[in-house]
């Protein structure tokens, strides 16, 4: 055991190369990334990082910066369980929630790299070790784009080797978005995996219609069409609707997915390891689905994710999803026959490119 | 109509005179306080606050400096519904939550103050004028206190006028919390409004056991035994535990309440004007409340929150606990034969001490 030394916080804005654009977050031009860097008394370190589709990030950076050092700094690194339960309730009145629980993330993250590489084991490995190789798909924001150009963008995540493709849909009539969905089955051909993703738009009465639209067209899932605060919503969506459905990327703790799962309302739980608490609580989802036979996938943040999913035995499709952050780390995701590769390195193996983060500095 | 030109922001730490303590939040020194001023072109200004017990303040003031003004400078003041989902959902990915709901609820008190202001009503006038007079209740964090101080600050509370007390439970064993309870109902006599609060200190069954050890002494409600998380929880608690059930303050929206007041978890929600996302939320809580035959009660922020138990028909018990902020207040909150009075002042009427707030700038 060594306690942990020294923390540092970096607050980025990484351009986009085009501007992203879903039915509910409206134009996205930037991204924001926070990261941690832990350092214990033995020199080991570990880091952990978040993002936002830009706002929100200067907060978390404040929350590293001033709230958390020191209820950090002196704790025996390998005491993760300790650590994140002290933050969570030292922070709660003010943050059971949002950025608070973004930062907490990040940190978590950094704790469990540290871990690993301490015992200089990969990440997948040290949390369950079920096999390296994780289905996987390409995420299109393309919601804006027309359909010739949704079509060739999907030739183009064909060559990269995806065997999987998301798309979103939510456009003012639900009749463009079958026609669009239609496109693509014939596109993909059948039994091609294929998603689709409001974002938020629909209320659930609005969501059930869609879905039985859907329907002919074999969605491997549709993904958060209604706000995450109506759990009611959802649970009707699944019983009524006929498809398959993913939520969990705006949902933030263990028991709003508890809540979820236990209700039936969702089928693929989807969270986000850089906002829903980090790693500790990722993992107990994971498991949480396991219990309720689910499978459970992924929102963002591929390169942490791959390993958390190739830890367990029902981890589903981990969604391909860089936000413009590929060129700032040495070995982006390896993807081969549509499965991205947990990488073997020791922790998660992501290493930053922090000189070039330095002309993105928020 | 007229757009908001200005806003400003402050960020203040409030020593307080003894520390505090409860069963969940360890011991509080200071709390912080984060201010918004807002003014629009006619030159009327508006005033909002929200406070921490002592951390994520700096994530609030980020928020405030950084993320708002460019979402709000030009908008339509009187535009408060607009603005305030303008701001939810650009916000809404990494700020469901925590410190963007505090910031949005300063924000929002601010704005509903600046429209009262320009019409020359007072906040409970506009918001619906049902009675300016509140009964309310001294809220003792006294959890530490030995029996004794505990009885004598009964007695300062009953000579400042209040006729309705709340107490801390959650020691270490429940016989001593029965104890206390007990103790505090023979100084207070049979029927004076009693209440207490466990800070989420205990689990479902555990509630439901005190919940039923407290039967005797007739308990006006018992209050946040369980996290929030767990609404499930609650329901049993109320179904089971043959006490009314008090629970909000740490529930940060609008669909919160709802899952707690839908599933019959809750007897009076609670709602905290500066963590619920201010004012427009809280007000339709007490109606959702009101359409569920239940009342509405209060946390925190006095000053504010006696308006809106004033505007509506189902205002119930005002918490008075002013966390050190009182000396900081032209005309702290005026209380009456255990009734608060909402002041006929323009706006809710507080007037801070800039000059005084200088000195403790966080």
């Amino acid at each position: 055991m060594a306690r942990i030394d020294a923390i540092s916080s970096g607050y980025y804005r990484i351009p986009l190369e085009t501007t992203l654009s879903d039915s509910m977050h409206g134009a996205m031009t930037a991204f924001e990334l926070n990261t941690v860097v832990l350092r214990d008394a033995d020199g080991v370190e570990g880091v952990g990082y978040t993002y936002t589709c830009g706002r929100n990030g200067a907060a978390i950076e404040a929350l590293l910066q001033r709230d958390f050092p020191d209820l950090l700094l002196g704790e025996e690194a390998d005491r993760i369980e300790h650590i994140w339960n002290r933050i969570w309730w030292a922070q709660h009145y003010g943050g059971r929630g949002g950025p608070t629980v973004l930062a907490l993330s990040a940190l978590d993250i950094a704790l469990w790299d540290l871990k690993a590489r301490k015992l200089g084991q990969p990440l997948w490995s040290l949390l369950g070790g079920h096999d390296d190789r994780v289905t996987c798909y390409a995420g299109g924001i393309d919601l804006d784009l027309p359909l010739e150009a949704l079509l060739a963008q999907t030739d183009g995540n064909l060559g990269r080797g995806f065997r999987a493709i998301k798309m979103k849909v939510g456009r003012s009539r639900l009749a463009e978005d079958v026609e669009r969905v239609a496109a693509m089955r014939r596109h993909l051909g059948e039994g091609f995996p294929l998603m689709a993703d409001a974002n938020m738009k629909w209320s659930a009465d609005d969501a059930i219609r869609a879905a039985r639209a859907f329907q002919p067209y074999g969605l491997t899932w549709l993904e958060e069409p209604i706000i995450p605060d109506d759990v009611a919503g959802y649970a009707r969506l699944v019983r009524e609707g006929g498809v398959p459905v993913a939520a969990g990327e705006n949902l933030r703790t263990l028991w709003e997915f508890k809540q979820y799962i236990a209700a039936g309302a969702v089928t693929f739980p989807e969270p986000d390891v850089t906002n829903c608490g980090g790693i500790t609580p990722f993992i107990k989802i994971a498991h949480l689905a396991e219990a309720f036979n689910l499978p459970v996938t992924s929102h963002g943040a591929h390169d942490v994710t791959v390993h958390l999913l190739a830890a367990v035995p029902n981890g589903s499709y981990l969604e391909a999803h860089g936000f413009g952050l590929d060129r700032f780390i040495a070995e982006p995701l390896r993807i081969e026959n549509g499965l991205a590769i947990a990488p073997s390195r020791p922790g998660h193996g992501i290493v930053f490119d922090w000189a070039g983060l330095e002309s993105v500095r928020a």
